[in-house]
Formats: C-alpha cells, structure tokens, sequence
C-alpha cells in the first residue's frame, strides 16, 4: 500500500530552515498506514531536507552557517546564475529523507523534527511525501 | 508488507563508529521478507547512519576525522551544551539509510557494512529498522 | 509489490558524475508499479549517488570540485591504497536516494537528474534499484 502527497511550502528568505515536522506528521496519520516508512522528496536542486533538533532553533541556525563556510559564495564556480552553492550543499546534505512510520504516527526521536533546508529563496517549493506499508 | 525492529546500540566513547552490519543483517533474516528494502533510521540529533568499508577500521577513522576537522569544535556555535559540532555532524551524514533485501538476506556490497555514527556519546542509542517488501 | 534490477555502470575517470536518470527511468517504468518509491544503492564503499541539476553539466563538475577542496588527497590519511579521500567523500554524499514514482513513472523534479558519483575510477560499478508501491 502507498500513499502520495505533495506539500507546498513557502520559503521567505534565501537560507531558511522551515519546520516541516507538523505537516509531514498530519499527512502520515492521514494516509491510514500502521507500519511503514514515510519517504520525504525534495524535487528541487537547490534544497534539501533532514531529520534534526527543533526545539533549540540555534541548531538550524548553526547548521545553516556551518554549510555557508564549508561552501564558500566568493569562490570561482563554474555554475552561473550566482547559486552554484545552493547546489553543492543540496547535493552535501541530500534531498529524501525516510522515516518510520510506526502504530499510524510518524516515528521521529524524542528531539527530532524534520527541516526543509532552503539555500536559494525565497521560493514557492514542493515537497513529496510517500507513505509505504 | 512491513516489518519493523528497534535496536538498542551503547556507546562507549565520544566518537565511534559502531559496525551493525551483523545486527541489522539478522533483524533482515527474522523479517522474513524475500524482495525489497530496508530503511535503517536514526531517532537522534547528534548521530548518524552510514554505508562504508568496514573490513580496513582505518576508513572509520579516518571519515571521524575528516568531520572533525570540517566541523571544528572551537568555533563560535550558538547553540548551547558543547554538542552543536555533533548536531552538524548528524545534519551532514543524514541520520536515514535504505538498504535492498535480495533472497531474503541485507544486500550490502562486498566490501561494505553498516556503521552507527555517534558524535556525542557514550550513550544508550537506538536504532530503528523497517523491513519493507 | 517490489520490484528489483541490478544495472551496470562504467566510469571511465578518477573522478566522475554519471547521469543515470535515462536509466532509472526505464527501470522504474518496466516495474509496472503505479505508486511507491524507487530505492537507488550503491553498493560500493568510494561511490554515492545523487539528485541534483543535470541541465548545467557545470553543477556536477562544481559538486566534484568543491568535494575535492573539502576532502583533499593531500592529508595524512590512516587507510593505505590512496583512496581515503574516496571513502570520506562517499560517506558525505551518501549511497542511498529515495525518489517518488507516480503515475508509473519517476517523479523527480524540472531540473532534476539522478547522478552516479564515482570517486575511485575507472570501475565498472553496480546500482541497485528496487522499486515498492
């Protein structure tokens, strides 16, 4: 069984980390699935999603400026448009996460939420949600 | 059809890489499932899941250095308790990883296994596996 | 309902970013699943496979470049055969991607393309890819 939706979400800034954890949580509870996974896909080349603290919103912050020094903007890029570190720190930190699905909720840690990571906004962007089990 | 596991993972040291090649291979096994993948998921924000060699420890070693020094931890982090390094860490590794089940048996490459990240420990972790086929 | 193909890839570089969306594509559309998700692994421990813009062949060459300065070969490595670097930047970039399939077909974004990522060639490398729904 397979269940598919697509979220929309908007983004206000050029780097944004966007809590998506309520949204993901209502669209599993709502696919009727017990036991599974739920497959996030980001189908953007300049965005990415992961699994991490929501509570102190210093850690999105830290991360966000933690890639901004591994991926330099002041470098020779052979990319032009101006955003070929959006896409390098897409490609570093991957677009589809998968998480479990367990007794019809959505099976993140204690600490955890889930981010969409943006590095070129603002943007009107999607997110796909598959539900397996 | 899903089957789904939790495994529970100690730590010993701050950084370690933790090889559960053996254990996630025999959770697979018991699935009984024949065809299909298995997502192995993190519930944590300061560890992390990967695929790598685990016949040379060396390569452990070194991917925990490599982090060590891209993620530095005498930096200026905003997020309090010493652990904002770790929390990068788990955001650049990715805490989820799907694996293919093929003849009912963990489908890794013959020089790979699993590897639980820890960047904060030691700690009691676990370690959520779904079979999915 | 799974699904599952072994293909075949021969890189011809050291270094090299293979577009293989042609391939998963067919792959996906001869499953005659409808709706699930195709899992891609690499079962390799020097290789990663990626979603990214595959219009500019420039981003993948950005991608290997910026990987190449953040995981240089000329460090004091712990693991022999010259290929540390390799197994470091395959465990950043990840050997497992997670993509929709929707209406029996990949659903990867606009600009998306599925990239093979070889850092220890040339090699002929196998993809695995199971499609469930």
């Amino acid at each position: 069984m397979a269940h598919q939706t697509e979220l929309n979400i908007h983004t206000t800034r050029k780097h944004e980390c966007v809590d998506v954890t309520e949204l993901i949580s209502r669209t599993v509870s709502d696919s009727g699935i017990k036991t599974g996974v739920c497959v996030i896909f980001v189908p953007h080349t300049t965005a990415a999603v992961i699994a991490n603290e929501h509570f102190d919103p210093n850690v999105a912050h830290d991360i966000i400026n933690a890639l901004d020094e591994l991926v330099p903007t002041n470098k020779q890029w052979r990319h032009p448009e101006d955003n070929a570190p959006a896409h390098v720190k897409a490609a570093l930190m991957t677009g589809s996460l998968s998480v479990p699905v367990t007794e019809g909720q959505l099976a993140t840690g204690r600490w955890q939420g889930i981010y969409f990571l943006e590095f070129d906004g603002p943007r009107t962007r999607k997110l796909s949600v598959t539900v397996v089990g």
